[in-house]
């Protein structure tokens, strides 16, 4: 364990700072959403101002060629049920910041958080990292809209660096789009400008916000999921449980910390099953014409499925009357229903192991991700009659609630996803649960998984997601 | 450290074994080379037995659709000074296997390898991996032509993993080409069938047989570098100093196994820096049709540049006689002459520092990869008269005999390679070398190295060419 390690624990035991109270912070929220008024309307894609749909490909894209575009893909594999299939895409391959400035006040590192509107967040306002910003955005910049901070993330100003990885979205709607997650650490006794939408938070106090329904967002959450705190020594641990509010649930959490010794399986046989999966799987994914895509069309104004199915892409209008009006058209991703991502937790030796899927998704870096042990973010999952059987999804819904550890609504990214929600959920099991599981599934500790986030592309965002939320406290 | 590690470290230390002393291999693979005839002919391309030009693209491929395919792309970058270019590239989809078979004889883990012939090697037979396949060779085989040992590789035997890693080839070669880099590790009583090309040396036998210059192919090369020993205790550290012949060496490569506390960089600001590279550089590789490729052209049966510069593609007839006679065409990368690969190692802290470079090739997984210091594949680096200027070059070209660490010439791989050789090289610079390199330069001990290698594409096999040779004893 190095000193930022060290730092990083003791910001995430800190449930609540002195420096901006959780109450507060819930107050302060809900004042930017009172003071904020947005107006999404749908319009027909094929009217939207300063985009175009091409007339030879159909492709949907911004007049500039920047930001993003919906294109096609045709996918073939020999993994999972279904072993060909299109479907749109958004292609952005810009790599953007999502950023934390981090600080030492009163001997706990504090995160600069913000807080963003975006035309697609459920309840308009939600916590986000202190820079969020597309190379679009940083890169050919007025003096006018030049993202605040910007010079503490691009290598302006001199800064220690905490954390810094290239890590993916969603593989089921982004084409290998990833994004840089840094967080970057000020002098003790650095200030900067103090404004309205930021705050000083620790990391303890984001986990708790994140207990609440769509309050912290997706892009926070995928950051807070990268810090990682090495192994720590038996004493520190002891320390941790004793202060703890939940003593047993922090030992099982916290012992992972430790060494590699109660580990169901050793980090090689975890990169060894990773390695195995990659060289089997066959996934060619082709980029091909919107207009070529089979069961999909744009139709009314709308791209969908024939059979409604997974998700829509629709155009919106927005305005958001904040301290300024602003408005502009864009086209949005539209889950056909909410979905479910979930981990089973087991103990084993007493340390929680999260419950691994291995998951093909056609927009992955490297062919599979690490996911949730169950995640159909567009599966009909409520009413069970859907095409493909969820492994492991009854024992997540039907799990009594002194087992489920985690049970919240977070949203998608708001800037693509409109009003697109999954339940979060981590359930635990007992030792009666079989440890013996589909060669697609493995056993990992936490501090397993956080070895892993550190290199780029092993978890996917769901996974992270709820990591995120984890507490080791 | 672990069991595997110190098994791992035991072997690397061995440099010769009563099993198959060195001297027995050197007079087995002159046998064996004395016993084998190979005769390859240049054969036109278009007149390749089951292989054919594709009428419309220009597409090199066999009859069969399978093996690999010499097509085209185009590459667009704002790295380096070369913005765009075309080039043809060899598409081989297929994850092979590269594995060995390991076993404890007298207390010490010893590898199987092979004396393989390929008939592009330099010197005919070399020592390969057990198992050499493609996927091609090992899931459509009849009984007769299943590759040896391969039962132990694919899960048909259980066997326990001590490495196994997907690793790149040549991305200036290849597109997106990997192999999975395997050994596996036998019990101590378990007996396998004895052959006359197969025998047993341990890890610090396979670094002594590096000594010479093309005994040792890629493949067994590449292997070899992915062993990583963890982190060792002191006690065990001076023990090995004492054991060496080369004491002060040894003690300035094993002090990097030691602990983080003498690096140069930490891991972190190492992740960070990869990280960065990768987000400020944008890479554009499309596929196109072989005809299409700018300054190249299929004349007179061989595919080359107009300027004869890089690399040609031949057609070659092999005739292939050992124990029996076999016969078959394909095509083939010829050099356009001998490249340079070399590392410079620097004591920081009294602790060997490689200055490792950030390198983009347009068929990397990933954007970019570590390579040496210095890599001129196919560069005119001899007469200095080379349109790029090579950083570092001097340096290692002109360094005093006392100060060259390794000098040798190794092969590329012999099935897709006719007759590439590199000059292999380490160098040893004072502590009067700048420690402030370029950008896409950086400082790194052979443990933080080793860390990388352990997960996919972070180092190209150029470097690991060089690391697989580096003797920690």
């Amino acid at each position: 364990m190095n000193r930022s390690e060290l730092d990083f624990l003791k910001s995430a035991v800190t449930p609540d700072s002195p420096v901006f109270s959780n109450e507060r912070v819930v107050a302060w929220i809900q004042e930017r959403r009172n003071a904020t008024r947005v107006d999404v309307q749908q319009v027909a894609i094929n009217q939207l101002l300063k985009w175009e749909v091409d007339s030879v490909s159909g492709n949907i894209r911004h007049e500039s060629g920047k930001f993003f575009a919906i294109e096609g893909i045709r996918v073939e594999t020999n993994w999972g049920k279904v072993a060909r299939w299109d479907q749109p895409i958004i292609n952005q391959s810009e790599i953007g910041f999502l950023g934390f400035l981090a600080k030492k006040i009163n001997g706990v590192l504090h995160l600069l958080i913000q807080a963003k509107i975006e035309p697609g967040n459920v309840n308009i306002v939600q916590i986000s990292p202190t820079l969020q910003a597309t190379k679009s955005n940083y890169t050919r910049v007025h003096q006018g809209n030049r993202p605040r901070f910007l010079e503490y993330f691009n290598g302006e100003k001199k800064v220690k660096i905490l954390l810094d990885q290239l890590q993916s979205e969603q593989g089921a709607r982004f084409l290998r789009k990833r994004n840089r997650n840094i967080i970057v650490q000020l002098d003790d006794d650095e200030a900067i400008e103090q404004h309205a939408d930021f705050a000083w938070l620790t990391i303890g106090q984001l986990k708790t916000m994140m207990l609440m329904d769509n309050v912290v967002n997706m892009d926070t959450r995928t950051v807070i999921s990268g810090i990682g705190y090495g192994t720590c020594p038996s004493p520190t641990i002891d320390y941790l449980i004793t202060m703890s509010p939940q003593k047993a649930q922090a030992r099982k959490m916290l012992g992972s910390l430790l060494n590699d010794d109660l580990m169901f399986h050793d980090f090689r046989e975890i990169l060894s099953w990773i390695t195995r999966l990659k060289s089997s799987c066959e996934l060619t994914v082709d980029r091909i014409a919107l207009r070529a895509v089979r069961d999909w069309s744009l139709y009314d104004g709308v791209l969908r499925r024939s059979d409604e199915k997974y998700f829509s892409v629709i155009g919106v209008d927005v305005t958001i009357d904040n301290r300024e009006v602003v408005r502009w058209h864009q086209p949005m991703v539209k889950p056909a229903q909410d979905g479910l991502i979930a981990f089973i937790v087991r103990p084993i030796n007493g340390v929680y192991h999260f419950l691994v899927q291995a998951k093909l998704e056609a927009g992955n870096f490297d062919i599979i991700e690490l996911a949730p042990t169950v995640q159909c973010l567009t599966g009909n999952y409520r009413t069970g009659h859907n095409e493909y059987s969820v492994p492991y999804i009854n024992e997540v819904l039907s799990a009594p609630s002194h087992q489920v550890l985690l049970d919240v609504v977070q949203s998608e990214e708001g800037g693509r996803f409109y009003q697109e929600q999954n339940r979060n959920m981590i359930v635990e099991v007992g030792e009666d649960f079989p440890l013996e599981v589909d060669e697609n599934y493995c056993w990992l500790t936490l501090n397993q998984i956080l070895r892993l986030i550190e290199f780029n592309n092993y978890l996917n965002i769901a996974a992270r997601s709820l990591i995120s939320t984890v507490s080791i406290f």
